[in-house]
């Protein structure tokens, strides 16, 4: 009877395994893997039924990137986070979800410009398709001419001065932010030409241009109110453009800041914009 | 009574809010992404119960990457698979969970050369440190004196020819594959010292050094018997080396190919080497 031997070690030798140790907890991740699996699937049709109603709101294209709810997401997340999971690997893990769902929510462009690859890449992951642009103002225009959802620009500077240019485009907004994984930092802004959204906390941008001369007087009144100055930029040789930012954490308080920065009145020629209003997670809370 | 009425207003525009069908679903995927959440810390406290008895199982290092069991839990899930999330939308998403688990397992140093940045990245999500080599050979070397726990070459060919140099790193094995995520195409492989693990289904590598004028001869013998050659390449005027692989299910089926190689009598001078086995996820599974 070899053939009933060989068949009763092998019953044993596969009883013995199921014994062991890790072949039971590997068992209980797979159960988790299922549990997170079905959950995926359940919010996807979620993210249908949002678009569902989304379209039946509005006769007009949806807006599939909500930066605003993805940070209270994210913000919900960290709160209530334990564990040995980095918080750092949390957010990237939702990033991915939340790069998953956007991309089933219909086509959805990005572009950008820049030595910005790497973080467009984490940021959007692979399902999403991200078109590189030789210039900021090619991804201006495209986004003017509704040829992409999103453009990605580096964060402003006196070199990436793209937000110099941005008074010829009435209908573009900064409306997120790119923020390295590790260090916290805001690396990239996110422009469209979508309605700004308010999350709980936000970063207000504005820009102001200036006769030269009124220049250290403006800059001073604006700190002095809170407002911090990212950058100063001659345009031309009599006047200057400046880029500043404050906190708020409501539409309602940016309406008041705007009325703080319209009470300079030593200026005739003073032209000021509200750029756009996006939110990023403190360093702080990243790094716990 | 002013105060009242608007707090009235307040309650009323806010129950208002909450029965909107968008705040609704909204809701229960804030749920549902607090489950998932929960599911994720668990699983991380089951991963360290993996370690633990890893530990106690063996006294020299743990071994943290484990492609085989990578292969099996994807190939679970692609077959309970259902909805509208694609196979590689799904597959991208476990592979940013399993590389959130390799990076909290403990210190996983990942090393790669070539043109392969991109892959290895998104492989290898932004929680496992990466060094890129300027050299294969460097990344064999750092991996035979044990500085990195795998190293990552682009797919062997005439020009990627690291393959033919692994005669002199007895120790090294092939054990895993990086896929494009949208193509499949395997484009880069990986290896590493530790033991070589089989998955449900293997590509198994091997190489043949063999007497120049057999070339022919042995080309089709292995081709009769059912092995694909990737490359062919001059070694001295005297001799060539072949890769070549085949698919097997198991290390038995394994064991009875390299006896067939064997039994190729016609060169007294062949050396065979058994390279390396790895798992890869099928392009018609991954496009359905």
């Amino acid at each position: 009877m070899p053939l009933k031997n060989t068949s009763i070690k092998t019953k044993v030798k596969k009883i013995n395994k199921n014994k062991q140790p890790l072949f039971i907890i590997r068992k209980k991740i797979d159960k988790i893997d299922n549990k997170i699996h079905d959950l995926l699937i359940e919010r996807a049709e979620l993210v249908k039924d949002v678009i569902n109603e989304k379209r039946k709101e509005s006769n007009s294209g949806i807006i599939i990137y909500r930066p605003a709810r993805e940070h209270e997401i994210l913000l919900r997340l960290i709160k209530r986070h334990k564990g040995i999971i980095s918080v750092t690997s949390l957010i990237s893990i939702w990033r991915k979800l939340i790069s998953t769902y956007i991309s089933i929510q219909g086509l959805f462009k990005v572009t950008f410009a820049g030595n910005i690859d790497e973080i467009v890449n984490h940021h959007f992951g692979s399902d999403i398709k991200k078109i590189k642009n030789k210039s900021s103002i090619s991804c201006l225009n495209k986004l003017a001419n509704n040829l992409c959802n999103i453009a990605i620009l580096p964060f402003p500077s006196k070199k990436n001065d793209w937000w110099i240019k941005l008074t010829n485009y009435s209908n573009i907004s900064v409306v997120g932010s790119l923020c390295d994984s590790v260090s916290g930092d805001i690396e990239a802004l996110v422009l469209s030409t979508q309605k700004i959204e308010y999350a709980s906390n936000n970063i207000s941008l504005y820009t102001s241009k200036i006769t030269s001369k009124n220049l250290k007087k403006y800059s001073d009144f604006l700190t002095c109110n809170g407002f911090i100055i990212i950058c100063k930029k001659l345009l031309t040789s009599k006047s200057y453009i400046i880029l500043f930012y404050t906190k708020i954490y409501s539409e309602l308080e940016n309406k008041g800041k705007l009325r703080i920065i319209d009470s300079y009145k030593f200026d005739d020629n003073i032209q000021t914009r509200l750029v756009g209003v996006f939110s990023s997670i403190d360093k702080e809370i990243i790094n716990g």
